[in-house]
């Protein structure tokens, strides 16, 4: 490996994370709070460590397989590092696990917080955890491949080590115009989802903050009660709408936008199964909840619908609280913690995607032990699809649940109960955010001891690099020449 | 298909749950008890219907691929329907439901009851219900197939779809032979394992009773209290060692005896890694429950090591009230519900040897994501494993976890907490028996509704039977001509 490769490209990297910290500077200064020297320091030290490791060489050019892999873990990790200096300093948390959980949990876009009190917050901090979510959202090293053209393959290799799903599609044959693509389909969404919040009367800064948690399917609010907070129809119908967007592939989003019409979502089977799913789900909780003190059907259907949407998208949104549903309705949550959004998402889990290779393989399999030479191919969208996949697919289900239940029994043995345990597994490592019990979407993560919250922290980054990307790290034959 | 020859063979199946209906009526007669009728009775409708069934024609042999699996799952189904006549007969039970339930879970070996009070059933019941567990434990097909030496291949295939694991060993290489000398061993065992509990004190009728309990690894006890009702060390100890044996690959008992050497086990690595999870686990747990009222350490290590044991080999007695641990103990008996015994033993679940495979394959999936052209081949004590066989295991784990999750989203449909709901499916798909909360080791399954039951009943036989078997059944495909 070269090193100076890497330190070079992780140079770039903080940079960008540096110039982040202005954006919330600016709403800073523009609102007087006391945090603007927190940011002002925050982003003169990111920058000048970034441009301190940056040396201008060709060294970026031609970066090769495992250098990708340590470029993108590393990365992540320098960019949670950094991340906490605007909490640290302005003191928003006095403990640096508190600090990384948080920004782990931005960057993630898992929108778990050991916060209890969020309204209290400059808006400075406010602004800073919710672009945490943006930038962490469509992808730092997307952002990174998007900005430097020269990458060349080992560009790709990057792109793929972050972006969601099994097979990452290219819309251009060169990987920095297809990251450029997706940035700006992102920053469009982004500002017609911003606009139409404030249409419904939510103040810009609000707007703003909830845009990037719902774009990115992060889930940080400006309110204690969430979007529940603004108790409005409209406002929760449009957060409904984004979520359920963004939950969609962002190639899907480009293609009908260039070519004016839906028709490439209904040829798209993992978008019609995650729509299925999706509405499936809001009918059965809706009629589950009906009795539970909701006025109207309206209403129920509307509360069904946020929280469904919020939780399979792995946003983490909500209006009401889920933990004092009937075990019908958490227990279907929590399978939607192990679904997730679709590949080429902004959403987290295992993936509507990967659930669909799942299931046609069952019947494939079944198929197999009844007629044993029998030649069975898979197919999706009248593409084959080759074993090698299959397999990479099928692995990553088994290692997923096994770093779960691994999971439930670390944090078993912190003293946390059954519920909460499992939930708070399955939702780092699914990128949710809330899950039940202790860590429900009325509670916070702060309770829980700083090993746990470092080991949470990790399990949001092995979800959001979708395993293999970090795993790989831990294989001796990684570190050998 | 040729349904004279699946009805052929379900006749033989009948004949020979007829026949051992005997047993109990005997000692039914020997005690005087009240059941001798039921049990006369039953035992003459099972034999009377499998011998009108049965028609002496050379059709057993040559038996097809589709006919083994129809043969295995309703012969399975019939003797679970049949084997209900001493209950509802005797008037142990009233409802066709409870009787179901109780059988299914005998002849599964799973050991979950829907009785409060055991001890309060005439001798010839309490012997019936453990005599399933012993049947079922080594299989009745593969008592079948060792009574008929006439199959030809249709014999090999039934023995497959029956015995537990990914791939099944053959000893000799006629199926019929192989499957007399696993009946002997289990045979031999069994006979060892009375006496030696008679030499602890335990009277003759309940030392045969545990011993079919612990060798079919199923679970179910003569006494309210479960093995802890003779709070005895030794009898603790000698089902302890059983239990584990039980949880052992049989052919490798066979071997060691044939051999009269130990050295088998430990060239076998799914013997070693199953010997090793129980060590550390019971390690881990001693220390955890030694402060919770336990009197001594040794206490503590007997408490742990049967608990351990009767759980991973999915037996489900019980010594001590589990359900009272702390949550860490409780999510590592969790895992073991879904880890199970070795393959070709009487355990149910997942089993070591698919694990050890899984955990195989996803260091090398890691490695091919690092090196994608490289060949990379999974070899266990000296053998290849082929592709094929490892996506069979991966795939199974799927379906197993899928299976998992809806189930509890069904039984937490019927009002069950999430604890409940979730360990009832596991418990039963594992076979395992006992679960957490309201089904936990000093509980039972009566409350759960007539639906409630069937549904997990039926999970029992997918767990005995590791799916494949009974879902190919549902291929629309199968019923094709």
């Amino acid at each position: 490996m070269n090193y100076q490769k890497i330190i070079n490209s992780l140079g770039i990297i903080l940079m960008i994370i540096g110039i982040s910290m202005v954006f919330p500077l600016l709403w800073s200064l523009y609102y007087g709070d006391s945090d603007c020297r927190a940011f002002f320091l925050s982003s003169c030290i990111t920058l000048f460590v970034g441009f301190v490791s940056y040396k201008d060489t060709e060294a970026e050019g031609n970066i090769q397989n495992k250098e990708a892999f340590c470029i993108v873990v590393m990365g992540w990790l320098l960019a949670s590092c950094f991340g906490t200096l605007p909490y640290l300093l302005s003191g928003t948390f006095s403990s640096f696990a508190d600090a990384f959980f948080e920004t782990m949990s931005g960057f993630t876009t898992t929108g778990a917080s050991v916060l209890s009190n969020i309204e209290g917050l400059p808006h400075g901090v406010l602004f800073w955890r919710s672009f945490t979510h943006w930038l962490g959202g469509m992808g730092i090293i997307v952002l990174f491949v998007a900005l430097l053209s020269s990458l060349g393959t080992g560009g790709a290799q990057m792109f793929r080590a972050e972006s969601p799903g099994p097979v990452s599609e290219k819309i251009k044959p060169r990987i920095s115009e297809t990251a450029k693509i997706l940035w700006y389909t992102y920053l469009m969404l982004t500002i017609l989802e911003t606009i139409l919040l404030c249409l419904f009367g939510m103040p810009l800064f609000d707007a703003l903050c909830h845009t990037f948690g719902t774009l990115a399917t992060g889930g940080f609010s400006t309110k204690n009660a969430s979007v529940g907070y603004y108790s409005s129809p409209g406002i929760e119908w449009v957060i409904i709408i984004f979520m359920f967007l963004s939950g969609a592939n962002f190639a899907l989003h480009y293609h009908a936008f260039r070519a004016k019409s839906l028709k490439g979502y209904w040829r798209n089977s993992e978008f019609k199964v995650y729509s299925c799913i999706i509405l499936i789900v809001i009918v059965l909780i809706t009629f589950n909840i009906n009795t539970d003190g909701y006025k109207s059907l309206g209403e129920s259907i509307r509360g069904a619908a946020f929280q469904v949407v919020s939780i399979i998208t792995t946003t983490g949104y909500a209006t009401v609280d889920f933990d004092r549903w009937s075990s019908l309705s958490k227990a279907i949550l929590i399978t939607l913690m192990f679904i997730g959004g679709c590949a080429g998402s902004t959403g987290g889990s295992i993936k509507v995607g990967r659930i669909l290779v799942l299931l046609k393989q069952t019947k494939l399999e079944l198929q197999r032990s009844l007629h044993p030479r029998a030649i069975l191919n898979m197919k999706i969208d009248r593409k084959n699809i080759n074993d090698g996949v299959v397999v990479n697919i099928l692995q990553f289900f088994f290692i997923y649940i096994a770093i779960g239940l691994a999971g439930t029994i670390f944090m078993a043995s912190l003293g946390l109960d059954l519920v909460t345990a499992f939930t708070s597994v399955a939702a780092t490592l699914g990128n949710v955010g809330p899950g039940m019990g202790l860590v429900g979407p009325t509670q916070n993560y702060a309770f829980i001891p700083d090993v746990g919250k470092y080991v949470l922290s990790f399990f949001m980054l092995l979800g959001r690099l979708e395993l293999y990307t970090v795993l790989v790290l831990f294989l001796p034959s990684f570190w050998r020449k």
